[in-house]
């Protein structure tokens, strides 16, 4: 698929990790573009988080480039938030731009002091490197203990031509609903205003990054950011804007699928689905509580129908809902029909649970309408091996 | 220690579990006693609970056995109402007294349905092994995944003499504040009235069972009685209650700490100490999300001293507090005063990480007063494995 017109990207090892893998990267647009972002609510946030909020509200919703670390969060730090400008201040020199208009965004660990010198000394090296085919290069070099770079792209016919959209993004540990991954980026040749651009990040964001958990686990520096340059030069209506947004949701709902399956140690990505639920609040409340039991995760991680697991976390969400009203069924399968065990064939069962994918059917029949859709991933013992020595 | 005067316990194997060791248990006091339980609040509540809480209503407080199984919740099956009913029952028949004086508990797999027969079968041969002396019988039929029995005892010494107190617990997973563990027993033989046994006992598990969290699953059966029965002879005044009270409260505490400490596949304990808060809501919150984090949990059983997760995992409770304020200490040795990385000797510290007993000090330092002691247990692989198989 064609990327959007516009956007170039880089990536080099400034020497900030320890494994001589690229770790510093670079996302430019030829133009300053429409933008917005959203951030952890953790209260304890990095510095690029802060002064990446402080940027946009300074240039008001515009951004011409992203700089990225892996390595260290730059967070917990004395020198934090002074690394954080020096570094996007560099960056905007070198590149003939204003500095409000660079995001800072850092992944790594925490309280380890980040030394601004190995970044500044990269950017030369890292702005020649600019090339509108490098966007792979940018979706490897932000990976942590992800497995797999994430990437998505799509098409989106509006009335006078086709605008594209492509996303990258990285995380598979601190994954938690109600925060974006740990760091996202999605941009588009689309000509949008930055209020636009704002209400559909926060839509797309709903459906996908907020409806995923990996260890219930959220991070400081967790940050998403969509840019639209116009590059395009297509023209976009207000009747254009649900198509826009339609395909800017799918690609962040692909990236958010992609980022549960990878979860630390992850063997099975799980869908869960919720139906039936008063409101949408308790269908995310319930679907939430299954996704973050580690109980549910281990027993997909051992192809164990123990529907039981699924049940009592729903019964702790916090949602209402009548137990005897209850219908759970594993790959289409059901194993509880009204609260109570069903009839099925067990080995036939086991087999379908041993599948690379695993889907959960939450199913309330009475009054209610309201469903939610979340992506987690089981818990194996490759989870514990991964975060037992992460740091050292 | 003595044990408190006017019980006797019997234990004996029915069938409930595969494996042939005792899983149905029995504790009576010579005369109805003043009694009290804390019930789990998962909306999907399991017979026995729902059974036991209509039976102390129906008594106003009084009970005179607790029948126990292993090996079966009796939990969301078709028939769990009248097995729970049919067993009380046969035994209240068997011993003379009225079942609403029999509590019944149960632990094991739910939605599997449970024989009613195995247990009435069983219960002569039971109530033929009642002694005084088989406290400890009790406390191994009990377990599940346990890898040791968890016992406790305590004196207090009131104005007239002195009142005994003995209590036994099982569980070491679905363990999680704001509920009572799985199943905790207390009995004492001091001579209480039903309302005091509920306020001693709501005091004590708020200091202990609502105090753990081993992976943050709630069960559906979880159960805590306080029985007192007045056997010693000695008479208690409204000044004694204080004295008895504080000494439940520590063997509860003594029985929520052993929970901690064989949490599933735990290798350590682990003490959180958080002080400093603003409230002592914020204090919970923050030391539960501590506990709750499996980043935590998997760093500390890799003793790898990574405060930036602690940190992190505050900042997410929902509490509020000024990070730039908070100095955190493992061992004792503080590894981030004021939000910031301290120095320490990283040798001397993995070295005594590596000790069975993990403590973390949580300090905010500013006007705040509130604090709260928790207790869990570090994430290993064997958690893993334990509940990857349990039901198959």
């Amino acid at each position: 698929m064609t990327l959007p017109s516009g956007y170039r990207y880089a990536s080099t090892y400034a020497g900030i990790r320890k494994a001589k893998k690229d770790d510093l990267s670079l996302v430019v647009s030829d133009t300053p573009a429409s933008a917005a972002a959203v951030f952890t609510r953790n209260i304890v946030k990095a510095a690029p988080v802060v002064l990446g909020a402080k940027h946009l509200a300074a240039s008001k919703g515009k951004l011409q480039a992203i700089l990225i670390n892996a390595g260290n969060a730059n967070c917990a730090t004395r020198t934090g938030a002074e690394v954080a400008s020096a570094t996007c201040e560099a960056l905007a020199a070198r590149l003939g731009i204003a500095a409000k208009h660079v995001l800072p965004s850092s992944t790594g660990v925490i309280g380890v002091e980040l030394d601004p010198a190995l970044i500044v000394n990269a950017i030369p090296a890292l702005c020649e490197r600019l090339s509108a085919d490098r966007f792979h290069d940018v979706a490897e070099a932000i990976m942590t203990t992800d497995l797999v770079p994430k990437t998505s792209f799509a098409e989106a016919g509006v009335k006078r031509g086709t605008v594209r959209i492509a996303g990258m993004t990285k995380g598979s540990g601190m994954i938690h609903p109600n925060m974006a991954t740990m760091l996202g980026y999605i941009v588009t040749d689309a000509a949008l205003p930055p209020a636009a651009v704002s209400a559909i990040l926060q839509d797309a964001v709903e459906a996908s990054f907020n409806r995923i958990s990996v260890d219930g686990d959220m991070s400081t520096n967790d940050t998403l950011v969509l840019m639209a340059n116009g590059a395009s030069g297509v023209k976009v209506g207000d009747k254009d804007l649900p198509v826009i947004a339609d395909a800017v949701t799918k690609v962040a709902q692909h990236l958010a699928e992609q980022i549960a399956r990878d979860g630390e140690g992850a063997s099975r990505l799980i869908t869960i689905n919720v139906s039936g639920a008063r409101t949408e609040a308790d269908a995310a409340r319930i679907a939430r509580a299954i996704a973050n039991s580690p109980l549910v995760k281990t027993a997909v991680a051992g192809s164990d129908p123990n529907w039981g697991r699924i049940l009592c976390a729903a019964g702790y969400s916090g949602a209402k809902f009548d137990p005897r009203k209850v219908d759970i069924a594993l790959q289409g399968v059901t194993v509880c029909a009204s609260g109570l065990a069903a009839e099925y064939d067990e080995a036939a069962l086991k087999a379908k649970l041993a599948q690379k994918d695993c889907l959960i059917d939450f199913r309330i029949h009475g009054k209610g309408r309201a469903q939610c859709r979340f992506w987690t991933c089981d818990l194996t013992e490759g989870y514990i091996r991964i975060n037992g020595s992460y740091r050292t």
